[in-house]
């Protein structure tokens, strides 16, 4: 296989208005990009315009240092607000993890062979059980346990940790403590937290429990960035798998886990391919 | 294809005990009875026994109309609650819908090519439009108008239309009217009902529009057992189907559509060939 | 709800270049065509650009009539391939079925709901069996029987009556007659079939039994536009449906009934709103 | 959680014949065993008889070893095939693979986390790449390189290590050779593998360019017990994922992993837990 070409990925979102696309692509052609790629979407209740757009960094004639210098022409009258990427520029994870380990050896598994373009900074636990397999991947572990009574000294530190490391998003992959607003506000929108459960059926603790007491033929998980409001974040992702009564929670819980790992894996693809944009509470996922 | 030969189906619950399995299947086999199928369940939280048998009729030594005299000698010392059902028995359907044409269009799509098992005994709607389409079927309609203050007084006919037909059971075909608990009281258990959602998510009205307002990526329906509380009955089936920010409102009651017919029918389906039994809120549903 | 705008459909393919999608969206802006959706593809392998332009009539400066003429100085340079569609312009279907009902019903039930902007403008069966249901609906009905010896001779009178009714696309809703390579030509990527099997997996005949014999886990339906190789044209959608060893060929023939007609459906949909383009055996569907 | 009691798993298959499950069950009953589990199919073209049966080892009268002699007084009239397992025996697996890490990593992680009762014995690889990885776990590992030339006689030597590690069944974990016949047979029925499609769609090499090739919209994984026919032996366990026009090979390739992984451990499951039986090339997998 040859290497993809790098390119540069701009995140748009605006008021709709006519003409908006032709300025955002002649722009760019103006200026020498080729488009690769260009998704864009307006919500008819709303009239609002979503885009993004990917063009090929060699030939574009205006360095990513002066981008947005030259881009806010543009993007004042339009009312444009914006992120720009590169995909060669590998985001930096922060991950928090609690005791289970079908997450985080599903992540660590697809860090080492390469499936992701990032570099996973740091990870912090309230548990110390899993030191070791994570230092063998050579990422530095904090263990910062975490009680009723000391959370509200513990935080600062997590966010220390992370602030240090440098992370543009932290994972949370099943970390059983549930987190301040301002831990929230510290990573808004860059904290994505998988949920075992269908949300927004199963919100709060034990949903598979809860599932089975319902009786539902079908249970789910779901990835969101966390927000303020417990399981209630704009959700990026959910799958769900068929049940029977014949599985009981135990079996459910086992199922589940398989759900949670691939739903997380596939909502961190998305944010690091820088394929999402929120609004109003939803996510808008550009495939 | 040859026709299937003519069996009785037992279903069964009772306190699991030693022995159960080889008292029951021994009393079939005794009598000269060919098992066919034969299939069981132990929840294990409460130690209940669920079984379901079919055997074939031919050669079975007790009819039918003696089944029972013989069969609660074994029913009572194990504490045993059973219903009897035969293959050639058609169960007669009552239909209730209001305008929406999708689930019973479904309905008599099916019933006119013989799929079921079943005799559409009567239909019952709140407004007149599809009189002509349901009378095409030789199925005997009545308009029964429902407004806010002559319910109560309407009910009571819906229920005696219900009872003259001779009903086994009642299919609520998208049936925009909420039942009263007499209503409900009088079919236990044998009133179908199909919900536009993926529940416990999004009961009670719009579900749609909660939905979409919510952000899920996968939308569902659900056909449960109608009981007192609303949309909270045992819940027979659920099926789910991905969506995505590009699905508006409209388009997700379009997608849903489909859901509902699918699912609505693969209950009836459950219930006609008596493959489900309720426990605590729950279904077991044998397949 | 409001009534949706009357939009302008543009479907394109041309080999990739710089700036092609900035000359089209400007082309359309200068035109004072509100773009409402834009959908682009490009295939990496081959270069070649796929797009889906809607843009609102009102306003636009270019009458329909003469968009050729304004659009051609554009197309040319860049060797686009192209079509125009009004969201105004119900397409005219021809439909062809043989005996089972279930997905003549549901196309029946959708065209009386209003769900898709399409006129069925005939129905052609080589059996007589469902002439009643039909033209209740006010379609035109043929009964064209068909055997092996006069088939040569039964072909053109059924194209000639498509032909007449002025078809703009055709529907084979469980057609079990192969056509010949005449037949297909006279509608290039213009007939839809539902295969039921998840294709390549069990092509031609009784796909169900070869499934049950293989003990497949899961079953499906393919939609295709119809090609001179039997079951082998560009596949618009598929769907599946789980089954396990308890279920035999009546009952997967049973099941793959409802995906048929779910399959089948989204593919007509699809057709209706100009969203598939095709291109080396494949579709580009733009949803 | 309380420790599930230990049981002991019957499977059998024999003629279909009157009062085969009271026999079977009377017999355990009578042996004062209590039955927890009971799942039987009748396949009803061939008459041919499947059962699993689990019952609790603690109060059952016939200790495990004498089982055979007194079974075998009913196994016999009833020309009964059958195995007898014990959930507190852990059945020894042998593990193959190549250089692809998701399905490696993926059992090693369940193996971890005490996900199944298993010891896996040895690990088998005609590369060396994951020695570290495999010995930090504990596993045996041998590397055997296979090239055209010397796979003569490479599979003795692979077959040896097997049997001096005395496992009971082996999975190949995208081992990316094709055993031979003699290999099949050693381990008849007793060898999992990992196809990469949704067969018999794309069996062979390179499916996922296949699929893309023929332009599915649904690519699948599928589990199976090697026979000496490539791709074609009995199948275990499906499962599928949705796919566009816009996911290239490469897509294709990362999203079929994932389903790898997930099928490939489902079928390991229903192995270890004695749930499948095969006949005629096909599964009974009892859930």
């Amino acid at each position: 296989m040859m290497p993809s070409p790098i390119t540069a990925i701009l995140l748009i979102s605006c008021p709709d208005r006519h003409g908006i696309v032709a300025a955002l692509s002649s722009f760019i052609t103006r200026q020498n990009g080729n488009i690769v790629a260009l998704d864009q979407y307006v919500d008819p209740v709303d009239g609002v315009f979503f885009a993004r757009m990917e063009w090929e960094v060699e030939g574009f004639a205006i360095p990513t240092e002066n981008f947005a210098r030259e881009f806010n022409a543009l993007a004042e009258p339009f009312d444009i607000t914006w992120s720009l990427h590169r995909s060669d520029q590998r985001l930096r994870m922060g991950l928090m993890f609690s005791r289970q380990l079908h997450c985080l050896y599903d992540i660590l598994a697809r860090y080492e062979s390469g499936e992701w373009p990032v570099d996973i900074a740091v990870a912090v636990s309230n548990h110390n059980d899993h030191r070791g397999l994570v230092e063998r991947f050579g990422i530095p572990f904090h263990h910062l346990p975490v009680t009723a009574e000391d959370k509200a000294r513990t935080e600062p530190k997590q966010i220390a940790v992370m602030q240090q490391a440098g992370v543009d998003f932290i994972v949370l992959a099943r970390y059983m403590q549930i987190l301040s607003p301002a831990f929230i506000q510290a990573f808004p929108m860059r904290i994505i937290n998988i949920h075992h459960s269908f949300l927004p059926a199963f919100a709060g603790a034990r949903p598979y429990h809860a599932a089975h007491n319902r009786g539902v033929k079908i249970i789910g998980a779901t990835a969101h960035y966390a927000t303020e409001s417990l399981d209630e974040g704009p959700i990026i992702e959910q799958d769900v798998n068929r049940v029977s009564h014949r599985q009981g929670v135990d079996d459910l819980i086992r199922i589940g886990r398989d759900l949670e790992k691939i739903v997380l894996s596939r909502a961190i693809y998305g944010h690091l391919h820088h394929r999402i944009l929120v609004y109003k509470n939803r996510t808008v996922v550009f495939n």
